[in-house]
């Protein structure tokens, strides 16, 4: 694992850490970025596969945030494969809009992991004030689009595998950083 | 219908809605191509995100078989934007794999058309006894990915619009090769 | 036009602003990223296409520092495709990596733009002393990629249209932004 | 070869090149598909970057054509990244249009390969009479976009090797196939 996982072993929380799966969901994780011309189609409307590409970018910004990035953990040899994913399309992002993906573990475990999301158009206001991290309740900007996602951890042979058996230190950092270590 | 779904709460069902949808839903469409380079990701397996383009594949060349073809939909004023989907992945496609898009309409009304998809690998024999239409229960190859998505009807402002009044040519047409006729 | 492009109009040169080609070419403009996973294919480095994306933003970023924005010129009714485009591939990008696009205008007409390109990858010192605009032969990072591209005006019907006659207020706007007001 | 590519700086080329490079460009090898609606962008044409996948396409089964396949050849631990690329646009294709992509090699050696393309637009009439070989002055459609790449044979670890050496067996065959055996 490279240098930047030694961050999150030097994590230390405070007292009022989530300790449960429902106080761990009540956090979303967001990153921000303009529509590329290359994600609209001819209905000049972001074309609707481009979602999961955002949902993507907001998995690897949250994980990032926690401390470790993607592929320090495909270094490690585990692959975090989706298995199922829902999406709901309320309204359509359009060409250089300013967009914001939130996202949030909803479920953990040794085996899968849950996300949920939400993409959000931000006007200049809601830019000034988005922070890295944001309360159930207080999300900002006119919501898009919003979806979940399963995943499950798998070797190098894309074979279901135990975090915990197979990475433990990467496992036991990530369960901290989430849970605070209780279980 | 999803509550995120904006575009589609002011829909209300017409009284004459398609009551044989289970005969409707037997026929399965048929698509097959090759894996493109670009579509696999360092995991050395097609990115998931595809497979949404594979759908609307699926669905742009059944829309043909049936004698039609979403260009001419869009110039005729009308758009088809999906308002929900579904994916479940099962075992992914790789580089230069065969595959085929199964598409079917699982119902279909003046306002919206549900679609459900299964994403197989062909081997050689498969390909070679592939038809354009397959009955239920005689899908060949192996299974890989399955969905469904939700679409209506909207016009050139993104509003939703009833397909028989706004096109009813194509309604009757589209009526006519799904129901054959009845409704 | 939107608000935007207001501020162009407010802006007041310095005076030594470039005033011939090759003055201008020596400013390049920079926009910074990291690579996205649907970006990577199964070589494990970036599909060769997504650069041209890349360079489409590093325009797009360019134009908006100038006090422009793609979004406007389009609702003037005027579209800036590509005409030809070159591109040499020096060193893969990975996933995550930190890239920095360097973009610069080397010719400026009323009919046409021609841009240069360098993709780079940023370490950590390079991304916290990079600046907006860059002077030539300050360019950090190690480069991976090169290119250019040619691009024409034209109208809504895809024809070839003089900025000066077709959007004066743009392209006045433009020429100051880039050349100080001199040819 | 550009300057920029870093990975070919170090090639010399052999004593036994090919000498039969006319005769080996005149043939080009064709694939067509139909425009996706992904491919589109909101100018209502194909976004230009993916010309480049269009090429691969071509490449892809130009080789197939000659018996054998760029997973094959991955699987044989050899890799074939492009170093550079031009691409003329002359004029865009839209959704749905029949393409065909023109394929041939222009040079061929144990260390690099160079690619020309042809994107056309075909009509009923010309998709009908398209054989997956055709001589150098019968292409048929219309011309959209022109381009040619180089390539160099990399293995596992990205750096040039020579096919000769590395899987001779693939070398004699692609230039039995390519030069009718001879030199």
């Amino acid at each position: 694992m490279g240098e930047q996982s030694s961050i999150a072993f030097s994590i230390t929380w405070g007292e009022r850490m989530p300790n449960t799966v429902s106080e761990l969901s009540k956090q979303w994780y967001t990153t921000s970025f303009r529509v590329r011309y290359q994600e609209t189609d001819q209905m000049g409307v972001v074309y609707h596969a481009n979602y999961l590409n955002w949902f993507e970018i907001g998995r690897t910004e949250m994980i990032r945030e926690l401390g470790f990035t993607y592929r320090e953990m495909e270094e490690e040899g585990v692959l975090l494969p989706v298995i199922d994913l829902n999406i709901q399309y309320g309204a359509p992002a359009h060409y250089d809009d300013h967009v914001t993906v939130y996202t949030r573990m909803i479920d953990f475990s040794p085996l899968r992991i849950y996300y949920e999301y939400e993409v959000r158009r931000l006007t200049g206001d809601d830019q000034n004030s988005l922070t890295a991290v944001v309360e159930e309740g207080n999300l900002s900007g006119e919501r898009l689009v919003t979806g979940s996602s399963r995943h499950v951890w798998v070797n190098k042979d894309w074979r279901p595998t135990r975090l915990d058996k197979c990475v433990p230190k990467l496992y036991d950092a990530l369960r901290t950083s989430l849970l605070g270590g209780k279980e």
